[in-house]
């Protein structure tokens, strides 16, 4: 089956009609029919199925017992409207690829394994990569145990409404031991291999990232009759520290976002007495990211008391810079550098990935498909055909390269 | 029965525990209670009792239907976790001067009304003044039918569970006609009379007031991959426009607030594709509204064209000025101020009222009493007694003087 039929049939599966964006969550009926269509796969072409004890699937061409495995793949499931490319286009790439390797008739001489990791996006239990990060033992039993989405709903409830024991759950290092290589291809999330005018790119590094609450209080009153100089209104400061975050972030070449807010009582008459921001920041090193953070914090912290207002900062999340294995990255540009035509810069990336997760127990890289858009985690995130054949390829080439040595 | 007495019965129906807030919601248990507690105070009075069409409730002293009354009162409802004083004072203070105009022994030569409106707040329904709007003719039947609450009840739908017929609202001229004067009693909402040092102040206006929506949208993308060149962020627009709306309200000597605001998608993760925020402004008189409104509208246009981000304004309400009866209040003036020892300075104010509903109909007139905090719509709302006492004393002084003559 060529890559193009695989897309289309993959297509439909969890998009909405109205927004055209995918909901593909974890454990619901969209992520079973994802789930089926993997297996599908896997039977197509006589490979060796299996689902682990976390829910992440696999298939095997060759013996994974034997180990020093090539393992290749990504992640079928979405954020809320989510585009077609993120997570999919690595797993359909990975199909595509091994039916490559069969028609050049190459001999492998290890297992190539393909993967489908478990609920990436983290989107309906509110923590990304629980399926990589259970296997790695980067997410105890406990902690996934706790783990529950907007309707109340556990995680162990869910796999076990979806027909996978819940109680089968945890880390998996005799699985993680028979990998001697982890490449992960992805469309990318940014516009650069767009800019330098190339099709395909390597990770360096994932940026380290956080995120920080910020509780401004101020004081409930009447948004009629209370005089300005009477306020302590902590949208001012709210205001003030959005603003302030982009120039930190423009300073440190970094990016910083406010997405989130919830506000208290939220009422058009009312001054709020709670303005709640959730502050997004990565950058490209350690020290630029505590230099942004530091800005915004002191911004805030000068503009809520010219205000009145009261100032919380919580760091709810922090993960520290990922380095993929540059003995590896250093092979895979070998390995490409061959095909005269390609050219493939090596980039950092912002966003969280499988790959970044197992970086820590199995050599792993990432390869990047161009995205002309630029756009990630919307229905408008993008791979020309022409590209995605591209990756095909390379990835291919990488696989062939890998594993004929 | 004394201010005291009957101010400590009301104070704790409808408080919430935590907050020490009131939900005094427009056909709730809460409202019920506070209405048995008016209906307990007319009887015990000997006074004629009444719920009329629209479930505004009356109580007289001598026949209504003599006309010319002088009519006094407020409402019991409140906004969620509102304080103890907006409403509650000028029925309580009603009954208060009702009680010392007896123990004087004047005869009256009109029927004298005391008034409780129904959901002035709007708390529920999303409109504020329902019950004298109704009355006036402000609000038709059909608007009226259409409102509903958070639960999808709607407005008949809750008179009709609380024992009121919903088929028999609708405007009631003939009872306005029988009023000859409306004087509402109000804690202020801001701290003018705490500045100037006076105990009573006299209404002049209601200022001009509206709420404008500002939809800015951007563009929703990955807050940790998208390089900030290459951003529609809509929550920028929004920050420089909230920090406009300030700038133009101090130059103007206005009020402008940005309380509320609706986020999509809402994630930590994400650059938002829509901020929606609510715009409350108000001012002294029409032009400087206008010059506020077209300030801030302006400055929105401009940050949002240089962000990328595109801006629907949206006027969602908005009332006119409204000046109380210059003769009535002239002739409160005189009546108060033959007590030497009262200054009673005459103020416009930025909130809505009964009073400014009925003042189309009947010649209207507002009493505020002091409130040091200047706080309004928040259980910091305060007056402290002897200054509540000072209110009853003039509002029976008021009475008095125009019904005796």
């Amino acid at each position: 089956m060529s890559f193009h039929s695989m897309w289309a049939e993959l297509l439909p599966v969890g998009r909405g009609s109205a927004s055209g964006g995918y909901r593909r969550f974890a454990w619901t009926g969209a992520d079973a029919d994802c789930r089926a269509w993997f297996r599908e796969q896997a039977r197509a072409r006589g490979l060796t199925y299996e689902t682990d004890r976390n829910g992440n699937q696999w298939a095997w061409h060759g013996d994974p017992a034997a180990g020093n495995a090539v393992v290749t793949g990504s992640h079928l499931d979405s954020v809320p409207d989510g585009g077609a490319f993120d997570g999919p286009l690595g797993v359909v790439s990975a199909f595509a690829a091994l039916d490559e390797l069969r028609g050049r008739g190459v001999r492998l001489g290890r297992p190539v394994g393909i993967v489908n990791f478990g609920d990436e996006e983290g989107a309906r239990f509110g923590l990304a990569c629980v399926g990589s990060r259970l296997t790695a033992g980067a997410l105890t039993v406990e902690q996934a145990h706790r783990l529950t989405d907007g309707d109340g709903i556990t995680l162990p409830q869910a796999m076990e409404q979806a027909g996978h024991d819940p109680d089968a759950i945890g880390p998996d290092p005799e699985r993680l031991s028979r990998i001697g290589a982890f490449v992960e291809l992805h469309v990318e999330q940014g516009r650069a291999l767009d800019l330098s005018g190339d099709r395909i790119g390597l990770a360096s590094a994932i940026w380290p990232h956080g995120r920080w609450r910020f509780d401004f209080r101020g004081e409930a009153n009447h948004a009629g009759t209370t005089r300005l100089a009477d306020r302590r209104d902590p949208m001012l400061s709210y205001a003030e520290t959005v603003l302030a975050a982009r120039r930190e972030a423009e300073l440190a070449g970094a990016v910083a976002t406010f997405g989130k807010i919830a506000v208290e009582p939220n009422g058009v008459n009312a001054i709020p007495s709670l303005v709640r921001g959730w502050l997004d920041s990565r950058a490209a090193d350690q020290e630029s990211l505590d230099a942004v953070v530091a800005g915004v914090e002191k911004a805030a912290r000068e503009h809520a008391a010219a205000q009145g207002a009261e100032l919380d900062v919580t760091r709810e999340s922090f993960t520290p810079v990922v380095e993929f294995d540059h003995a590896l990255r250093d092979e895979l540009a070998r390995i490409l550098g061959t095909d005269t035509d390609l050219r493939v810069p090596v980039l950092g990336t912002g966003a969280g990935h499988d790959a970044g997760i197992l970086s820590g127990r199995v050599p792993t890289a990432m390869l990047f498909v161009r995205n002309p858009t630029g756009v990630s985690h919307s229905p408008a995130e993008y791979a020309a055909e022409d590209d995605c054949v591209a990756g095909v390829t390379a990835l291919a080439d990488v696989l062939e390269g890998l594993a004929c040595t």
